[in-house]
């Protein structure tokens, strides 16, 4: 490491020229990285330097932010989502094992997870739950997205969720796609703003608590009075920290029980609600027969049968959190394939590449959970979204130049 | 006249050939003409002759069946159904002012009260009413149907509704399209079973109160109490002859109060149902977006706005009276074009020959009761169903000979 100045992470925007120097940030050139100091909350670490590498000047990278609660389904929606791409994501090669980045050819998904500035012992020494912001670094987590999303690498600290731990920083290069995903990605204005898409993934409490029965009582012998009183100590915090970020989201699937069968409450038949945000750049809801009407569609009938208690679709145009929003639903689940490739064939505006891509990607990961109902089928669609908005953007940028050479 | 000899009217199926003479159906050459005396319950008109002439050997009279209550949009449904075929519907030029008959270039409507064997002096000595199969011919409605459908004129007697006496015959010639409408065209088993394509308009008991009271209070000074009295005699005579008749139809248009506004009695506002037989040659029935499936539609939306109540579809398969069948059903009224023509793209299966030619058919006739709503609508879908079947008919028989020819 030569020599080390300080500048402002404004600089690093576009070529990494160096501007103004800044007090809450340190950066210093070493050959062509850059070391980042950070004076943030993790005051044990200022001397483990953060290298930070410029990436080629006129590719920048798409961040999506992809928020639920822990055990949501969100790393099955990240797999679905890479596979979208014709990627297998995976652990950093070489690196920590208990390193939770997953990455692909083209995306790489970090978890917010490992900007928690307070670990398990200084958690519980603190008071504090995980979901509680004060444990949590958001000056670093937004500087580094900001760092990767110019094109900037970063070393990213590991949250240990197995010591519980924070663990050594890993190398995070700038991708094609990165997904921060996590508790908090859209808690922090400054991180918000980063974001080009931003997903909720909304479990009901009915769910959660089924669920989580099925888990814990089933398969690990916990009782119901300490499954009850697990989700009752975590609610205040994730009501007053987690739960608002949904209104910011671009994309959030609400995960409900059926309403097919009576009084379910095994929590097995599912359904699962696309609210799809109007008006977002480079992102057209999908929609059933007729945009913007409000339509109910029971598909099994005299060209397809299914199995009790059938599947039900629902779309229309909606409020949310006083944004217009349009919302599919999907109550029930899937039995065959020629069920699923029957629903496609009537969605609108699925943003795919060709017939029955919807179906190909569900069918190839018929074994990860949610592939027999909506949760599946809409994690995949957001993935043909995502992958739509992310070739949007690079088209744009392509095309900006040349627009400006004719003028 | 000069010789009458006695055939049965079985001998008249194609080419008026003369065949096995009948003890019941007496028939006399008169030049080009056919004499035919009746011996049924018409007795004192046995010396009044018919008159039957023999058509072109090639084209066969489409025979379709109207059923509803007296009062129930019948002759309104009637000028739509001639207006699809682009003429109009006239009384027989020159003939009885009180002649219930419509004749247009395809059309010819009959009313089957002109078959009623009891004036209504009769009925009152008898104590029946007209709904009663005993005040009604059937054996003359049966045969001379079944003459004009083999392209026999005949002598069709005229109830005259003003005087509530029978009237002399006028002269009926086989048009391309006979509609038999009244209260009896499928009670009949013979009669029923020459009609190509049979129609029941099935006004709801709330509807049907909500009118008269509109009608015979508002406008004609009636009580309530004598309102409800002439429904509730009615009745027992409807339920049993009139209404039985709607499960052998192929369309029933159910008329009912919406739901719209709850507990709505106004009967302004209505739900109409097109209630489509499965498998009926040469009729396919219409649908909303997916075949076989089970849809409801709020086309009011983001893209077309709708004043209060607003506007809801709904389709899908179902049963009725044991039957396979495909329903559509319309809620609400329209104020505006952009609404109908709306409306009018979203439906498949319409049989129409131009984009636009329902919201045509009904803009051609706003001024008809029931253009702004269901009842309009489905009258117009049926009267392109009965145009598009006819023509396949004449198609049909136009290929038979060519198959023939090429065997």
């Amino acid at each position: 490491m030569a020599a080390c100045t300080v500048y402002s992470t404004q600089s690093l925007k576009t070529n990494c020229f160096i501007s103004t120097p800044s007090s809450k940030t340190h950066y210093g050139f070493h050959s062509k990285q850059i070391v980042l100091y950070s004076t943030s909350k993790r005051n044990k670490r200022v001397n483990n330097p953060y290298v930070i590498t410029c990436a080629a000047g006129d590719t920048q990278t798409v961040v999506i932010g992809l928020a639920a609660d822990s055990g949501c389904g969100k790393s099955t929606f990240m797999r679905r989502l890479t596979s979208v791409f014709g990627g297998t994501a995976e652990p950093p090669k070489g690196g920590n094992p208990d390193s939770n980045t997953l990455i692909s050819d083209t995306t790489t998904v970090i978890c917010l997870d490992d900007y928690h500035s307070l670990d398990r012992t200084g958690r519980k020494e603190k008071g504090v739950t995980a979901l509680d912001p004060r444990a949590n670094d958001f000056d670093l987590m937004y500087e580094q997205v900001k760092a990767i999303k110019d094109g900037v690498s970063v070393q990213k600290p590991i949250y240990n969720h197995v010591t519980g731990l924070l663990d050594p920083p890993e190398l995070i290069k700038p991708p094609k796609i990165l997904v921060i995903e996590g508790l908090h990605p859209m808690y922090d204005a400054r991180v918000r703003d980063l974001l080009d898409f931003s997903i909720y993934l909304d479990i009901s409490n009915e769910v959660k608590f089924a669920w989580k029965i099925q888990r814990d009582m089933a398969e690990r012998g916990h009782s119901l009075e300490s499954i009850k009183a697990s989700i009752e100590a975590r609610k205040p915090d994730f009501d007053a920290y987690i739960d608002p970020q949904k209104q910011y989201a671009d994309a959030v699937i609400e995960v409900l029980p059926t309403e097919l069968i009576p009084d379910d409450n095994e929590g097995k038949i599912l359904r699962v609600r696309l609210i799809q945000k109007e008006g977002v750049k480079n992102f057209s809801p999908v929609y059933l027969f007729d945009d913007g009407s409000t339509i109910s569609w029971i598909p099994c009938g005299r060209k397809l049968t299914c199995s009790y208690p059938g599947i039900k679709f629902a779309y229309g145009p909606d409020a949310y959190f006083g944004n217009e929003v349009s919302i599919v639903e999907m109550d029930g689940q899937f039995d065959r394939l020629d069920e699923l490739i029957y629903v496609e064939s009537h969605l609108s505006n699925l943003s795919s590449k060709f017939y029955g891509e919807v179906t190909q990607q569900m069918l190839k990961h018929a074994d990860f959970p949610g592939s027999n109902n909506g949760t599946g089928l809409f994690q995949t669609i957001v993935g043909l979204k995502i992958r739509e908005l992310y070739e949007q953007i690079v088209a744009t940028r392509a095309e900006t130049p040349v627009k400006a050479a004719k003028a």
